[in-house]
């Protein structure tokens, strides 16, 4: 599945109504972002990041590593963790491991990542090695954290007597349902589709009645053996999810691929595989058919919002003169909103006069080609064969 | 009814879908920024407005003159008309009465208006009365020109026999109706209100088959005698529909109300009569009451990109930080989509962390918002008694 990215709770340009229109089952929301602003507390008291923003369906967050890599100024990392500062107001911030998992738990998310080092590209292989045995390390301290706090058994734990569900409090807690006051689109549990092992049932600490799982991430820059140590490693540690990390950061795509490929071999079938930011619709076509379960990427989204649209004929540069008399639809092989309704000509206007319109109905087409992209290549799989994953030699 | 401003074509952050949830059923578009962009010509080869934009359901397009006189530079006002200087790039253009027919023709709008000049407050009687004048003047090229060229005869004019609508081709035209891709949403047009008498069944030059209406404009200040005038004159001239403009030009608020009321009384009832550029919520209720018809304003749309929300409550300014935590809907007793959804913490959130959405969501909220004033305006009225306005004195 392809996970449209919320980055402070709302994916940029449409509402929750569209997204759910579009099938979407699970979005992204940064962890980073949503504890600068509103703030976790916030958050928390709201009932948890479901309730706040109305979202019914799944949430999985990030660990924050990421953007504090990317986009955060000053920073200092030590093994403790890593003090950073806002690149919204200067202000400094800790994030450790222990803090990474209080504050997705606080958020009330899902699925929640563990906190991992973004290894920079190019990095000598001693740097690499060093980041990644640090992941590791920083993978341990998630999960004890998780463990002893989250209120929800990992994968593998068994629950305490007590707690152990039975039939009737499985069934009694599906009914206390996050009490939204729409009534449309109801819940799409992430347990619903591969994450089964992991349900749990009892009402989460925020007031969302939710599974709250753990994903652990392979890092390892672009080096196949610490790449193949990171992957045996993290699964030894035991987590309900297997994330690749640490991919599109300046590498050749070729290398991407070739990563992930060989990354892929040594995850377990029967766990959710998640790539995490890639990619165009070309590239997750390819890494569903590799056996990728999960993907998301704010490429469909940011594209959209800089004119960019993804089509069945390829991709159109919407501001271009040549698009103001055209009467067709964006793409004349697709069945959105958009695409049934509006041309263009007038696609072309509402870009070149800044008109807010614009970004929402990008947004839209652009989601709705990628989340097709995704459902196609599922009944491509579902026809194959079930759970056999794809070679890249069946796709091409 | 009211009339949400589209300026460029597009009613700013929501789609046309969304409109016609709202149950808008008319909307404005400024005929000064479509000349400039896209260009009429762009709009009149791709069909017309409606077209265009794909909207199906009535347009009003005003006449430029409001934007020529309070946006453009250098404007040059003679008999003949105005030269002005865009906004955008400070090219020079040029509009009179025939022009700016000739451009709303060329747009296909259901509802044109004359052109007129918009007298600035305040003002000298004597200025006044010029102006109110050469509006006069104006108003008569714009029929003539209309008449000539817009195919279709106005209200009195009687139809030459060859293009006498019999039953039948009345018939037919109707099925020729715009054919759009959308299937939802059936056009509503003017016609089917309060317009009957100037239906008309021929398809346009622009490719949108619809009904084309010349409104005439009333000036003269804040004077009465002036106002009287003016209406009285018009009246003479002959329109589908009547306008009171010049209103809302920075006079104090109870002045507006007495011109208003005064004017009104010279209008005639059994035409439409429309307020321009007016105004707050309790505003369009009262004139409503009064026997305006119609009316526009940027207000609701405006505000709430600026996180202005109207409630049943009174107004919220939804960035303060008094929201921050607040679970409860914007406004307990409305029933639009995003009160039945979203917290005003949410919202809050939305806005200030500056997020696309939160435009979105605060329009739909204050549209929904005025047009449903509207409605419960048409719903005491029809109550009291159909046809017969009422006085001040009955909505006090």
């Amino acid at each position: 599945m392809f996970m449209p990215v919320g980055t402070l709770g709302s994916v940029k340009a449409v509402s929750q109504e569209t997204l759910e229109e579009l099938g979407a089952r699970i979005l992204l929301a940064n962890t980073y972002h949503l504890y600068l602003r509103p703030g976790v507390e916030v958050v928390r008291r709201m009932g948890g990041l479901h309730r706040f923003m109305a979202w019914k369906r799944a949430i999985l967050t990030d660990s924050g590593g990421f953007q504090v890599f990317s986009l955060s100024e000053l920073r200092k990392v030590t093994e403790e963790g890593v003090t950073f500062r806002s690149h919204l107001d200067g202000s400094t911030h800790f994030l450790s491991p222990e803090r990474a998992m209080e504050i997705q738990i606080g958020l009330g998310a899902d699925i929640i990542m563990a906190f991992d080092e973004c290894t920079e590209y190019p990095a000598e292989r001693e740097r690499v090695r060093d980041s990644m045995e640090m992941t590791l390390r920083w993978a341990e301290r998630s999960k004890r954290y998780f463990e002893q706090h989250s209120q929800y058994p990992v994968p593998g734990t068994r629950y305490p007597a007590s707690h152990q569900p039975s039939d009737a409090s499985r069934q009694k807690s599906r009914s206390l349902d996050y009490e939204g006051r729409s009534a449309s689109g109801s819940r799409i549990s992430a347990r619903d589709d591969s994450f089964s092992e992991v349900a749990d049932h009892r009402p989460l600490a925020t007031d969302h009645c939710s599974t709250q799982t753990l994903f652990g991430i392979v890092q390892g820059g672009m080096d196949r053996e610490l790449r193949r140590e990171s992957a045996l490693r993290t699964v030894e540690i035991g987590f309900a999810g297997y994330a690749i990390g640490g991919l599109s950061v300046g590498e050749p795509r070729e290398m991407t691929r070739e990563i992930v490929e060989w990354t892929l071999e040594f995850l377990p079938r029967d766990k959710p595989r998640y790539l995490m930011g890639v990619g165009t619709p070309e590239e997750i076509a390819l890494y569903a058919r590799m056996g990728v379960d999960m993907m998301d990427c704010v490429l469909p989204t940011r594209a959209a919002r800089h004119g960019l649209l993804f089509t069945s004929e390829g991709r159109v540069s919407i501001k271009q003169a040549r698009y103001a008399e055209d009467a067709g639809p964006m793409d004349p092989a697709c069945e959105c909103g958009v695409c049934r309704r509006y041309s263009r000509a007038y696609l072309r206007h509402l870009y070149a006069a800044n008109e807010l319109l614009a970004q929402t109905l990008n947004t839209v087409h652009n989601l709705h080609f990628y989340l097709e992209t995704m459902r196609r290549v599922r009944r491509e799989l579902s026809t194959v064969g079930k759970g056999k994953p794809m070679t890249t030699e069946d796709t091409e």
